[in-house]
């Protein structure tokens, strides 16, 4: 088609960066028109990933700014580590282009939490620009929005069933936990002991305990969309499986609070949401999910604690899926083109 | 060896049978001498287990007591379903035969608990005679014991890191959250479209949120050993692997309680047990106890909780091994014979 | 869009029915307006597939050729067991409807072959008209056909392969070894035993040996490629995944036969197939195929032996995807419509 | 027990390593006394392998064959690599210990083959004593051996269902087609891409085409075992599974030979040997022989081909197995001691 928008993929050789070409290989309104990356990783893309052949010919080449805007470019999907994002963006904003970032450089509004976090942030004036990405809460922003932080898997996750019941006051703000579980695919493409599929298949295991980067991340929105402090405990698990991830959420009610109130107050906020499902047919589950765009929430009560559950492939409502609902909102395509 | 104890397995169709009869193919102290099941499985084990051809060359017959204790069988292994086994229990015990049963007929002492999770208890004598089969709690009365209620997976794995910081006094008795993940075969042997294997694999889901009959017993147990109550929400879910549990426990501490002290408390409890593991080097994952009778925990604090991790196999520590454990206390084996 | 062609879905319970579903939600030029099945699977399609929830608010209503040929459909797609397959049949095309039927009721020509491995065939008439739906061989004829057989996903990954090297005359037509290898979702969606996730998980196994009805599907079609009698012993097996496929072909050179030559007629037969991939950079492996509807192929010669691979996604090349792309040569849409 | 002879492991820190020493704790008739290996892996076994701790309390120390002969070992299990292993047998054989080699460097008498297939060899003298640790066909030269080659793992699935049928005469010498498929553990503890768990997970591929190093020493075995030259296409594959192994082999038949004739070829072959199962019950599956050290094996004729399957663990008939089983034999215990 004539009037496709033209976006380019800066960082092509990780999973995140596979999942975006395929979902533009199938959108009505966009076109893939060139892949870029650091030094150490050119080449075809089927190089990368073979089961592009035949299908994707582009190749990635060297990170050059000014070759992105002349492709005509009007989007650049950012798929690089944090800190090489941030050395990235400033010279695309500046060219005009509008950037979804999928990594953590420009999701924590205040610089300290950054440094504290990860590391000295040297990007201030794309930090103050930069748009959270989560559609259900912050769409009137991202449609024109220049920069958005496309949100990590496990604050989409954890963020989506808690954050209407907090709306709603009817948990407690603090000694939330968060008891998370990714598929393995969550962890990148960087071979390990640790990843290596003896070793990780037939085998489950908690990681980052207390220190998770995510945590933050959950925090601040949180308090974002309630207007107050919320204090989460994020614990994350690994699961023998490519992709799919479940928060189980333990919260203390405020009052008497029944699962029909939960339930109705996820279905308010939901309602006219295309990628969050309330379920009460069936509990989430991460199959229920996978390679598609759908966050599924759920909500109890049970001995004294409202339990919520959280469910969506960490790749797509996780990440991909996510920025192409980005994209569709800040170009004013319908929030769910392309994305079946 | 001419001085093996004589053992029969009652119940060899499903994975908990399948398991104690190959450890008692190592034990250096005993002898499988029989199998009995009920009329509608009868036939050569290695029909319901081809991986014990050449190797057994048993068959399951008729469950009759009178048959059993013929044999000579000092010990009666019980692997049926609840209902069943107190069905069968009275029998053996009258003809003299020391039992150790797996299923949940004698694990809640108070016969309307029981009820109110099961279905009636007809065995009354049963349930006063039965002591409850976790070794490192429970060693001196299981010894002498003619009836043992061999443990739930999930309660030995939760109650295992949770107990001795109760003991402590280091952590609130109420607001105890269990989140667990056990492997597939913690569910039996009977198909059905929740375990057929494209449903199953790649999927991580939660199930009987609030209701699960594990409940109960985590509560009775940790009350029994710190004698007073205990309240526990248990969440059990599913994870895409034949074998292994992993709990995650999250409670709040008393005043302040630091990493340090719950580690030295665990180490205290469990010095001199073979079979409990408390971690330092690395984190509790279900691997490094696949295969093997040991629970390994862990303890720290983080964001105001105390978060415990207990990781076990489910068929072995949770289920078989813990039995074979059980059997070598009750007749004066040493504690680890035949359980490496 | 105003001018999408109409597609009725006849059997959706079954992991064939739900992958079409998934791919016509995707395509720009067809829509699913209805879906029927028998009496004993009545309900909203989320119900059998919680995936599909908020994306298609279908119910399978009872079968009723009027009520489809009322609806507007110009063709149904036939997702139901053979046998049922041609009890459908003869009412649809009566009324005019275009039909892909995905069960065996019209791959073999010969009736006397059908009734040998399946059951008494009774629609004649279907069987003289039906084509064989393998669009790489059979393109013309497909575009017209009114009744495709969609073919089997062994024989898809077998005959793509094998049917250049035949047909160049480089292997000997007799002797060929086809050893398979599938994923699990291949045997369908009806629980037992055999696919219980801990006995089907960590198990690699064969199965039919000497008898699957696939082998008389994969010699009629390379006979009907080559024009003469090909012979083909077929053995498959069971692979611990939910999808994909690998054919390993062994087959004698008739004299001396390069790697080179076998490569290029492999590449000459696919050159204007845009989903066939004759490899050359990397191996043939399921993974790069799943979630595709590309068949892989590769050809070398060892110790004497031409071996060939195939590879595709027995659920889309092997099912879905074929019958999509079927679709798009009956109605004169682009091949790859809707396929990426 | 006092009498138990003293073995030690050298190359403790991969998989071969950690299963002989799960083996040896049970053992009744020998022990682990010390565990040695190359300079870069030094330290306690359980930071090796984390599910060792309390179980295992040996570190490994660096080779010193001085330090192993005053240990009072007679034997030493070598679980190094090809290449490193010849230069450590040398000095232990001169100094009086038994050795079982778990390498390729004495598997092949012929000093220009393994030259052809390996790299150059540097001990022919060990390559002279050497054994075939194959215990169903070399028992009596095992007994008395002292530097025993155990055999790969598909060397060893392989020619247990050929070597009968061959020396029968019922098939061909020539044109024979392994095709095997093993679990990962197969390829080692070494992480990268190809292992890396989202990459071979929900993956089956070829790999090796014509050039597997097991080719030349199954050829070699079954001509040892039949005393004419075998020819054979071996072909192997990864599945996504942790460990099992099984060749599907097809064979021409010599004249008019029934399925029946094979069966009772490979029952008197095996009637005696406590760890080779001819089935007929059910087809070979790897699950029916996980963590055993039972190889399955099974045959019937099929279109004019002789298939036979063999299928056994990798990591234990395949290696650790029947490394002790080989054990057994040289030090006059049970065959089958320590082995269920």
């Amino acid at each position: 088609m004539a009037n496709k928008i033209k976006v380019v993929l800066v960082g092509g050789s990780g999973y995140a960066g596979f999942e975006v070409v395929r979902w533009l290989l199938r959108h009505p309104f966009a076109e893939l028109v060139g892949i870029y990356g650091p030094a150490k990783e050119l080449g075809p893309m089927d190089q990368f990933y073979p089961l592009l052949s035949k299908q994707v010919r582009l190749s990635q080449e060297l990170f050059d700014p000014q070759a992105i805007a002349a492709s005509g470019a009007e989007l650049a999907m950012l798929c690089v580590p944090h800190k090489v994002a941030m050395s990235y963006v400033p010279a695309l904003r500046k060219l005009g282009l509008r950037v979804i970032d999928w990594s953590a450089d420009y999701r924590l509004h205040d610089r300290d939490v950054y440094q504290e976090w990860y590391c000295p942030h040297e990007d201030a004036e794309g930090l103050a620009e930069a748009v959270y990405g989560l559609p259900e809460f912050f769409a009137e922003r991202i449609r024109t929005a220049g920069l958005v932080a496309n949100p990590g898997c496990y604050p989409t996750c954890s963020v989506l069933p808690l954050a209407p019941i907090l709306q709603a006051g009817l948990i407690a703000s603090e000694g939330i936990i968060v008891n998370a579980v990714s598929g393995v695919s969550g962890a990148g493409r960087t071979p390990s002991l640790k990843f290596h599929f003896p070793e990780r298949n037939e085998n489950f295991e908690p990681y980052g305990v207390g220190k998770h980067r995510h945590m933050p991340e959950i925090e601040q929105t949180l308090g974002d969309i309630v207007g107050h402090g919320v204090q989460v405990l994020f614990q994350p698990h690994l699961c023998p499986m490519d992709r799919g991830m479940l928060c189980s959420i333990y919260a203390r009610p405020k009052g008497d609070v029944t699962a029909e109130q939960l339930v109705e107050v996820l279905q308010a906020a939901y309602a006219d949401k295309p990628f969050v499902r309330v379920r009460s047919d069936v509990l989430p589950a991460t199959k229920y999910t996978t390679y598609t765009n759908f966050c599924d929430v759920w909500a109890t009560v049970a001995k004294g604690q409202v339990i919520l559950f959280g469910a969506l492939d960490n790749l797509i409502k996780g990440a991909s899926g996510q920025a192409i609902q980005n994209m569709n909102l800040m170009f004013g395509f319908e929030e769910t083109a392309g994305l079946y």
